[in-house]
């Protein structure tokens, strides 16, 4: 049995009729302006060579670590998802994997990634039936032979999704090859980078000593003392900055920030690069790093965003056969009031600096980020993120952070994603949920209708701009 | 003045009308099924002998922890409510304890006690007036005279209420007299055992080495070596097996876990035995212990709960004159993405092991609990726990645990209580609040109709059943 | 262009038609009702010499920490709004400092400031256009002629509120001059004071030992030994007392407490005095002196308030230029199991004793708040505080402690401010929040509608008397 695959006009706006009715008016106002994508992890090749997207299953599947996660917990072997070994075997062909991930899409039912799939079924591919064991074939089908085509290749998506500007990540160790190449190609869709350096300033970052050699190498710097370190950041910063970069983006453990003096940083670093460190040298290091990173920022103008948090790759047995991001990935408790400190009490009140901070912790909302963020010049707050962005989790956001932080504390929306096809669908779901939070304001007198219509406008636009200076 | 007792048909659903006429469709297609009853503490005598219960203060109020607590921080001395004292004195006789319950209903008001006693007192007794001081002796008297008939006693209600199975909870060192009595008796109604070990696995536990003792002579084995204490556990769990057993359950303080080699869990074990051990060894040996049952489920199939995150009897004074379960256990902070490392790093990955996890710490339900239960093959979430089994308890359970861990991961309604003339009504509450937000998806177009009520029946029926392997 | 102000009579009520109907009876019928107002910072000196209040920057803005703090954060200068640095100097006068404020007032939307200011301009001032840089003068003005005449004199506002009762909050070296200079006045407002013994009982407070000696020196008592510091506070609550005071408030960062033996007490506190103390000891006698606290309150029935988990002057830059309460103030994770203990080990069983529990920490409602105040006698819940005296706040109050505490055990409203205009719509907030979480009960069958009009009532009137024996 088929059912009908159709997405409703008034999808996630509250059910009563009157109310749906301002909701609709609000979303009327956003729904076409231009998406802002101010960080993720799309792969810039794919804008540089244009090539055709390969088939289903290596599109929306294997790369997606929120269906491998939901898969994998309900018994099915990453095997059978077409995801490979890390000595690179993979046991299922992307049809077949195809076939298991649409017997299995029932699981999804009520996450984030149905809504996202289903947007991307209906208004990318046009299909109508849902997707399930039967329709499994149809779907590959229909989706392999749209990608052959011109308008599914990467640049035709990218101009039809009415995206004006699209940051990657980059490692600082990245040639930004794939930028230039952009840059240079003469098509004009705005794909920018941002400096990400955690492979060389986390020192539990897989290969930190070898990355750390070849930061050297590439910035001509002698990074074994930790001036010149610091000289191999701004000249990568610069580069970055010509490939367009407004943006740092910092993936450490937790929001631990240092203010250590010259020569304790120095003989810390010493420290670190001689190898016998420990847990607590390492959390040190990265703490001084955000302070570091801040005093760049200053001076560049570079905008730095803190995603901490995350107990990476909780499971061995899966990082040793898959490796790295298949979904294993747990958010801890974390704290900022003490943790960001140092780097406050130096640069917390330059308005001239702007530091978004995101968050795995939901219980920090109201407790922590909006008291932070509704005092010092120097926070925004970033929007919902992995596990939150979604329905329930920006509902939660906005009613535990606005009345302590405002509207104007926060950062616009981030998809934050490496899912291409994904993002007007996450786009669409942000703007959808805060016109239904302001929709309730408004139902409820809480805020006049003319000023919703203003915050609308922000929140899916302005801000996000301001915020990423772009 | 006496008011109305009526339970409103549509309680519980969303107030909208076209909305609650989704709740009540959906609702109507569950309404019916029979009870699971996987996990509780009702008393297994009670349907091995098939007496008449006593009287309504003594079914009704005198052992439900709930209706003490909130009586008693009212400033009602439990001797009022006909209470005993651990050396055996009641002061107030089954009326007067009544009537004292009477006069403070009212206390009740937005509680989940008043939501159950209204259904027991409307559906099971017929009362059409609500409980006050000038309704105790009419309340009482007709419970009376009910208590008498045949449609009261036990196996009546049982099969009264559709209960297809229900688990009563028991130590090691339980003779399971009652189970083979009720197996014996030709009454068909299914009553199983589940195994709580914490007596003979937790050093802090009140007659440890005594119940050491009695383990090892039940059992023959020679408990004073690890081995043969492991082997003790095996046989029992074997015994539980043939008493219907399908699960363990766990009640820690913590959900710490450890994986020691053999030797060192010998060692550590002495130590214990010895009885000069440190707060820290009593938790290790308890968190190994989690991972020795989990080795013991792989093998015998047996479903494990684990329950942290009560501090048991906060009230010393209390515990002296009137003994455990008064109502004097709180929740405390519960962290469990590093305490359930070493057993997940062991087992996590098995798909045929289910772990089901409770939590009194609500803060974990979208931090922790739902990414570690949508990743790991061998965990499920148990639903809203204890202080947690309520209308908006269940609300924020789904709110905040669906979207990352999805429906699927997710085991069902659990009443877990011990007044056994609730659970129609607390299955009851589960079941409208679960179609509520079902409800809630469907208005909002985030999920479609023919999914709610298949997902409807699952977290009614199916999931309970497949994840208690029942 | 400008923009009418109106409040809407059904604000912060449910928005559909049928529900709004319950909400608007419930609240019609406590809209009226005096206001209690229990605990707050207001200055007595306004209620002693009734002098005319300044102008709308210095009576609005300039004092009210919520507001500097939005504003800060957006980048605008203290020194534009008026306020000093601590040598005292003040760059903007008050009409230029209200432009500032009138020109970011955009800020406030979806914040309870907004909600509160709305209230006074319209209520207070009849202001009928919205505040804005457009109308920043007219606002000026017209606030600044109304503060001139009779009718807008601290006492003639009293009575124009309808309030009953205020308490306002002093030191134990507090004079009490202006409470004597109220009472022999004639007037009939009742304006009495709080027990706030934080300056000579925290260790960490700015100038302890000078504040000790003027303790000693105020009651006669030779403060350098334990037993006489105890008769010094007994001294000062009984003058405390005759100056009206019902309660006492402990503003500590920690709900810890203690219970030491009287030696152990009195070598600890030798030790405080000697200077020469860690932050364990500071923290250790703060918690001895709750205890100690609790045992003065059952001699003389004083009610306490406890009022942890916020990490005072986060901002080292902004305390040094501008001093204390500017906003920088920022909420910590906070315990109350394991805190409490000690005092509740030794009085939590009395129910002659009262102890108001606040929060900063909202993952504290449905874990450990309502758990404790839902057993022991002596515990009370105090409404949402500061961060989350909003209407989310509150409502996320009312869903995560009532089912567990009920409302029995919850004490009412507390506004706790220094922003005597706001006053009124705070309470109005609270009443219609409070109206609106009755009226989901009763709409969604959980509460019959006459119960309902009840706990109405208690919420908005009865529970803040009793609680603070007023």
């Amino acid at each position: 049995m088929t059912e009908a695959l159709a997405l409703h006009p008034d999808r996630l706006f509250p059910a009563e009729e009157r109310t749906r009715g301002i909701a609709r008016d609000l979303y009327d106002s956003v729904r076409d302006l231009p998406i802002v994508s101010p960080h993720g992890h799309t792969d810039p090749v794919w804008f540089a060579n244009n090539d055709p997207f390969a088939n289903a299953a290596e599109l929306l599947l294997t790369p997606d670590h929120y269906l491998l996660r939901m898969l994998y917990s309900q018994g099915v072997p990453l095997d059978r998802l077409g995801v490979a070994t890390v000595d690179g075997k993979t046991a299922s062909d992307p049809r077949e994997a195809w076939r298991c991930f649409a017997e299995h899409y029932y699981l999804f039912r009520g996450t984030p990634s149905r809504l996202w799939l289903d947007w991307i079924f209906a208004e990318i591919f046009g299909l109508e039936i849902r997707l399930s064991a039967e329709t499994a074939d149809l779907y590959f089908d229909r989706i392999d032979a749209a990608l052959q085509t011109a308008e599914f290749r990467p640049r035709a998506l990218f101009d039809r999704f009415n995206i004006e500007v699209l940051a990657t990540t980059e490692s600082p160790l990245d040639t930004l090859e794939h930028h230039r190449a952009i840059r240079e190609s003469g098509w004009d869709g705005r794909v920018i980078t941002a400096y990400r350096p955690d492979p060389v300033v986390d020192p539990d970052f897989p290969g930190f000593s070898d990355n750390l050699r070849r930061f050297g190498e590439m910035t001509g710097e002698d990074v074994s003392n930790f001036g010149d370190y610091l000289r191999a950041h701004e000249k990568r910063r610069a580069a970055f900055r010509e490939a367009g970069a407004t943006s740092t983006d910092h993936g450490h453990p937790t929001p631990f920030t240092a203010d250590l003096s010259r020569p304790e940083a120095e003989s810390l670093y010493s420290t670190i690069l001689g190898g016998d460190f420990s847990a607590q040298d390492a959390e040190l290091f990265r703490g001084q790093m955000l302070t570091e990173m801040a005093r760049m920022s200053l001076d560049d103008g570079m905008v730095m965003q803190i995603h901490p948090g995350a107990h990476r790759s909780h499971n061995p047995w899966l990082l040793q056969e898959y490796g790295r991001d298949k979904g294993a990935d747990i958010p801890i408790p974390t704290e900022y009031v003490r943790n960001l400190k140092a780097l406050l009490d130096r640069f917390g009140n330059e308005a001239r600096l702007t530091i978004i901070l995101f968050t795995l912790d939901e219980t920090t909302y109201s407790r922590e980020l909006a008291p932070l963020a509704g005092h010092y010049p120097a926070l925004r707050l970033g929007p919902p993120w992995w596990f939150h962005d979604s329905p329930e989790g920006m509902q939660r956001f906005r009613e535990q952070a606005t009345e302590t932080a405002g509207f104007y504390n926060t950062a616009g929306f981030v998809d934050d994603t490496r899912a291409f096809l994904s993002i007007p669908a996450r786009h669409d779901v942000a703007r959808r949920m805060d016109c239904a939070f302001l929709t309730r304001l408004v139902a409820e007198h809480r805020l006049d209708e003319d000023e919703a219509f203003e915050v609308a406008r922000q929140l899916a636009y302005d801000f996000v701009k301001q915020a990423y200076a772009l």
